[in-house]
């Protein structure tokens, strides 16, 4: 269903747009973009592309590590960095050269610009976005591997999860489970969230005792070999109130309504405005104050945003939260979050953590 | 010793700066010095600074934890972001108003300045840096937190180190002490590297064993309340050769030279220099690869840079990690780190985790 998206069609589509640009070259010096392209894993790399040559620049703390990662860009080891490289004069760029106005810094572009001055730079964004967005198979079997460590990591803290352990407990657990079931690390701060604090969409794990007879809200993930995961379920401590289960039904009602509305196609606005309705419709309107969803890759947060400001389309090969949530302060917070991959035929949930109400 | 440097004496330095480069205000926008001068710790905030005012622009996710966390900055809830509300005419700015040149991307300066035409917009670096390279008390006190937590956690895997585990199994270990002895998170990656793995400054944690008989480098860190702790132990697992026992020796005298010779004043260079002669009078000059270390705070990494590059002055009130190596590829690699205290007398070490060679 979705080609395996290789270095060479990526390198392919990217060359397409240097030429659509009119640029000579392109100079990339966001990281995940850089590790999306060449599978480079450095915490220093810049690539500079061109119509018949790709440079990645580092340092030598990854000589050895760029030749095992990096089979089809050139590496170039410098202590001195990419500029003091591209004004060696050992490098052919061209003229016309873009550069990712929304990441590299002005003091940075202004460099550029004053150190080769007969360089035209252009400032250019959304270079890789659309084809990021598409996941290759390689992409999508570490990123299946990430939501299936979350799965397991989920079903053993469930067995933790009591009033006698903290929140900051379970998001120990959590990370200590992350790495032992064979992550890198967590993909961000586990989210857990007891209570009344349910309510902060953002909170993060204290020292407050889980509450008894109360929602609790655990979002969590992990990164495999760069890619992320990015989970949420809401549980039941003890025994909840007419009010809470039925605002639970609800999201778990508008969960199911995001996942089966997706397809590939529609912009994010469109599938979060399905979603936001049938919440309105239902008086919840005010109490989900966040977008449905948002892509995943290397970055936890990606483009298409799944959101009011969404205005890119959803492609086959994305993949994207679904997370409604109604947040009522004072009381709780709800939210059910799972990660699908959008195909022809419309969403496929990639986690298994089962979401009718889990009563602890 | 050191002024407890709050919000007032921040606001008092920062506002001398705006007089001296002639601005009518200073547009913070990136979250490290938001936070250092306001306390806000949420994930969105910029601070507009001028000479009578100090706005901090944050969403509605951290409409509550805003008022609690920030007292002296006004907080200015907004759902169109920050460049809207300077539209609004609401704020009284001026007109010659600085951002932040390192830090803000090119295409949100073109956008700033296409949408308020009006306002000269003036690149500025290091308009914050050399204050928050002094840390103040409530600062400090974060810092010995994190530090007496790594500490904790030091010895706590110290029972766990075998060659039964991998070094993916130590590093779960330090992730999930970090959390339970009280930590927000690690402030790094821990880096767990047995054997020859120790040769490579920054190995990732992998699923191999720790080799029996071989030196593993730990390079560990949490964060408490924002501030971060950065720590190195090398110890032997089983029995080492009579060149491993030497080299970890030569670094110890090395790492105990960078401690007793740092003094304020010096520049960041000076101080690498000395360390750097010293290993190279023994022949392991090419060894060390690395710096001999950086400050910290509420990054792991700060300015002054310790190292070649290093032309900063090390203020009274610095707190900078010490951490000389030596790395034998295909043999091992030895680094000891401590972060210590910048006084009038000198550097105090601040964690108590022992340095002689631990055997285990």
């Amino acid at each position: 269903m979705i080609s395996a998206t290789d270095f060479s069609t990526k390198l392919h589509n990217l060359r397409q747009k240097l030429a659509t640009l009119n640029l000579d070259a392109m100079l990339l010096t966001f990281l995940p973009d850089v590790r999306w392209l060449t599978k480079f894993s450095g915490s220093n790399g810049t690539l500079l592309l061109t119509r018949d040559n790709a440079w990645l620049f580092t340092d030598f703390r990854y000589q050895e590590q760029v030749k095992i990662e990096v089979e089809d860009a050139v590496p170039v080891i410098t202590a001195d960095g990419y500029l003091a490289e591209m004004k060696s004069g050992k490098f052919d760029f061209g003229n016309r050269v873009g550069f990712q106005a929304d990441k590299l810094p002005f003091a940075t572009v202004e460099k550029l610009k004053s150190e080769l001055p007969a360089v035209e730079f252009v400032p250019v964004t959304m270079f890789c976005e659309e084809f990021v967005a598409i996941k290759a198979q390689d992409e999508l079997e570490k990123m299946r591997k990430a939501v299936a460590i979350t799965d397991k990591v989920f079903e053993k803290i469930l067995d933790i999860i009591s009033p006698k352990v903290t929140e900051r407990e379970i998001a120990a657990e959590i990370s200590y489970w992350n790495k032992r079931f064979g992550a890198d690390k967590d993909s961000f701060d586990p989210i857990v969230a007891s209570g009344a604090r349910g309510a902060f969409p953002h909170a993060r794990a204290t020292d407050n005792f889980i509450e008894n007879n109360a929602l609790l809200v655990i979002d969590m993930g992990c990164v495999v070999d760069g890619y992320c995961s990015d989970q949420t379920r809401t549980v039941a401590v003890g025994k909840i109130d007419e009010e809470a289960r039925k605002v639970y039904n609800l999201v778990l009602e508008a969960h199911l309504l995001g996942i089966h509305s997706a397809k590939a196609g529609m912009t994010g606005k469109e599938l979060d405005g399905i979603v936001r309705e049938f919440l309105a419709a239902h008086g919840y309107g005010e109490a989900f104050g966040h977008s449905l969803g948002h892509a995943v890759g290397l970055q936890v947060h990606e483009l298409p945003i799944i959101g009011r400001k969404g205005e890119m389309q959803i492609p086959v090969g994305a993949v994207i939260t679904i997370e409604p949530g109604v947040y009522l302060p004072g009381k709780f917070g709800v939210r059910i979050e799972d990660m699908v991959l959008i195909t022809e035929r419309g969403a496929e949930p990639l986690p298994k953590a089962p979401k009718a109400l889990i009563e602890l």
